[in-house]
């Protein structure tokens, strides 16, 4: 396989194709590209340009073209196609994926884009999907999947599959249902393929399936998913009727979203921007982060103010505020990103109190050594023991504070049914800056007797 | 589906029934369980509880428990078997699965685990998987696929294929080579329920088929099956023979190690470790990081110690310090963790240049607002003018430069193939509360002409 690789001459040499209409060779050099590589083609062209392209070829390619494209593009695009041209494209997809694409468009003309699919089955599968929350089972789930009824024989069931399977990219599990549709298990594939084609439905399928039910939030669904190693899953309703079918490509994106905006998150960033945002929308996301820092430095500020006769005796203890703010802030993060990542993994096990005690160990032994690093140097570079030992000393309570507020905030937030991820990034660090910042110059003072 | 709940009150009934040796119960409670559920309880009864349950199944459910089971579980249990034990294990495993627990085996028991193997071709298969290495695609790759010969008429083919799959768990496709074993193209399950089982294999097969080489790594073989929605990859050697399959559910687990290795990074934890760790582990992931940002810390306050003689005219200016440092740090891991986000994701466009000035503009736009709250609260606090300009101005000066560095690093490791990701985190923290501290005092020195 030769990998696809996006140059500035490849755009270039499509632009031409299109300025001088030359359908043909453009057709031909596009029939070349797997739908994946257009739709990142197209993010690179003009608007006008991406229409042009996307009016030309079959809506058969077209349409797989339109559901893999950056949103943004996508946006633009059918913005430039009438109601008919986009009901074209969803007659095309699978119904979650034209599910996604019609909650993008303008509301005034989602009834238009509707009424213009032809195969009214398909409208009717559509509209239904469209009631799910994005973040639920239903928001993920197609309509398209292959069912029998326990009651055919294998043979009936081999033909009515035949049928169904046309409409389905990737069959994966046969699922039975019984005359009210209500999943009783499923067949697999494999024993299609090595059993008597004689056999009755009911005596060979697998009364055992997963599945889920139709308001299951995503999350949950991607580590049902991913801990059973499951590549499809159907999906229920509050009757236990099977309603639709999520497939693993779309829980891979579910996974990296997820994964995504957590790493956004720990770095102070909000509404899972990209880099390719605008200006405005990038200082949307991240100014509410930096402005909290800010406070949290004005609270530092003030504190120090309030230490501020050492300052003419010990002003080296100022010196060393943005060193034992970092260390706080570190600490912090990284006690906090253990066990946001834990929850999120769902393996976190044991009491809150053997969390906060193994990290108090944990904090005492790294701060330990670092004081006893910052010590050292201090001693030699100021010549005062006791400062030095009051700035060391304080380092090891700090570290430790700020190791027990990291883990305790995010199981906190986690027993309140708070996305814990908010906790890592500059949520702990500006407490923590703030909090190691007051017990610095408690110890110190304490301490140096001042 | 009434999902699995571990609980203390199960875990003890299951205890009781080890203690009381009581089997028939035991072997009875287990078969309702799913093999992931079974490796989840086995994390929570002792070495030897978890043998018990081991030894008490069948190897068919047995060997799927110890592929899921938690690592640290796994090398506890294993030790507690014998030789021949381990290999009746891998005889019922996929041959990636099996190759990676040989993996974690003490080497002296290696050669005496494989040679117990019964079945000498999947113990063949097995040692071929071991020479690649974990982060390829041979180390992800599976042995067990069905293939057919182009030259083969499609009843020879069902036969065939009938004999392959009791050996595959998932088909997904089947692949078609040529004599040599050479990747030819695919034949699709929808294919085979649609197709007149008279036509011969050289007539329908499709010859186009991705794959990677065997030496491809494992990241850009996710991000290819996640861009093509691909739920199998086959995987051909140098000379495109096809060597092995690769499944989605093993990226899967690529793409969360990936997410989670990139959190952590950004957190300052090296080396994937987790919550339930030892002290000692979780010390060796963090304390490195840490010891940076001491260093750090202590370069602040080198610097402070440089504008020694401020402290007495403008004792305000050092109260300001860890409000710099943190709006430093914080503006450089928000721009790095977005061009980390877009560099793993593959979607940034445009030349480095264009993405420094548009960081810069928005630094600026960010720095300015920050700036004017700043000002505002520091004019009325401390009723000096000059002095809160001075705070005000280099604030912004510091956030620019702060966003450039937090731009610039992650694009130049990328450039030279060092991982981005160690970028976001303690070191740009660190290095921008150093430039951040130093630009500060050097503005201020500037516009206070001290």
């Amino acid at each position: 396989m030769t990998p696809f690789k996006l140059t500035e001459e490849l755009i270039s040499e499509i632009q031409q194709l299109i300025e001088e209409k030359r359908n043909t060779d453009l057709r031909l050099m596009m029939q070349e590209f797997h739908y994946a590589d257009i739709a990142e083609i197209a993010s690179e062209l003009e608007v006008e340009e991406a229409t042009y392209v996307i009016r030309l070829l079959d809506s058969e390619k077209t349409s797989d073209i339109l559901a893999e494209m950056h949103e943004d593009t996508r946006e633009a695009v059918l913005n430039n196609l009438t109601a008919k041209e986009i009901a074209g494209e969803l007659e095309e997809l699978d119904t979650d994926d034209a599910a996604d694409i019609i909650n993008e468009l303008p509301k005034e003309i989602v009834q238009e884009v509707i009424s213009e699919i032809e195969d009214k089955e398909h409208a009717k599968d559509i509209v239904d999907l469209l009631r799910y929350d994005e973040d639920s089972a239903g928001g993920l789930m197609a309509k398209e999947l292959v069912k029998v009824n326990e009651n055919w024989n294998v043979l009936t069931c081999v033909k009515e599959m035949r049928a169904q399977a046309e409409n389905v990219t990737r069959v994966h599990s046969i699922y039975v249902v019984d005359d009210e549709d209500k999943l009783k298990g499923r067949l697999s594939l494999k024993d299609l393929l090595t059993t008597s084609t004689k056999t009755h439905v009911k005596d060979v399928y697998i009364p055992k399936v997963d599945s889920v039910n139709v308001n299951e939030k995503a999350e949950e669904v991607a580590k049902i998913m991913s801990k059973y190693d499951l590549e499809a899953i159907p999906v229920v309703d509050e009757i236990g009727r099977l309603v639709g079918r999520i497939t693993i490509d779309d829980i891979v994106d579910v996974i990296r979203e997820e994964a995504d905006k957590d790493y956004q998150l720990a770095a102070g960033i909000s509404q899972g921007v990209e880099a390719d945002d605008s200006i405005w929308e990038l200082t949307r996301a991240r100014l509410p982060w930096l402005i909290l820092g800010l406070f949290g430095g004005l609270g530092a500020a003030a504190i120090m103010g309030g230490f501020e006769e050492m300052i003419s005796k010990h002003a080296v203890l100022f010196y060393f505020t943005p060193l034992i703010a970092a260390m706080a802030g570190n600490v912090g993060v990284q006690s906090s990103a253990i066990i946001v990542q834990g929850l999120a993994n769902d393996d976190l096990k044991g009491s809150v109190s053997n969390r906060l005690i193994k990290e108090m160990l944990l904090a005492l032994l790294n701060g330990l050594i670092l004081a006893v690093l910052l010590l050292a140097f201090t001693w030699v570079w100021k010549g005062t023991f006791d400062t030095a030992l009051a700035i060391s000393l304080s380092l090891v309570v700090v570290i430790v504070v700020a190791g027990l507020i990291g883990t305790f905030i995010p199981l906190f937030l986690h027993q309140r049914n708070i996305d814990p991820a908010i906790a890592t990034g500059p949520f702990i660090t500006t407490s923590n800056d703030i909090f190691g910042i007051l017990i610095y110059f408690w110890i110190a003072k304490l301490i140096l007797g001042i």
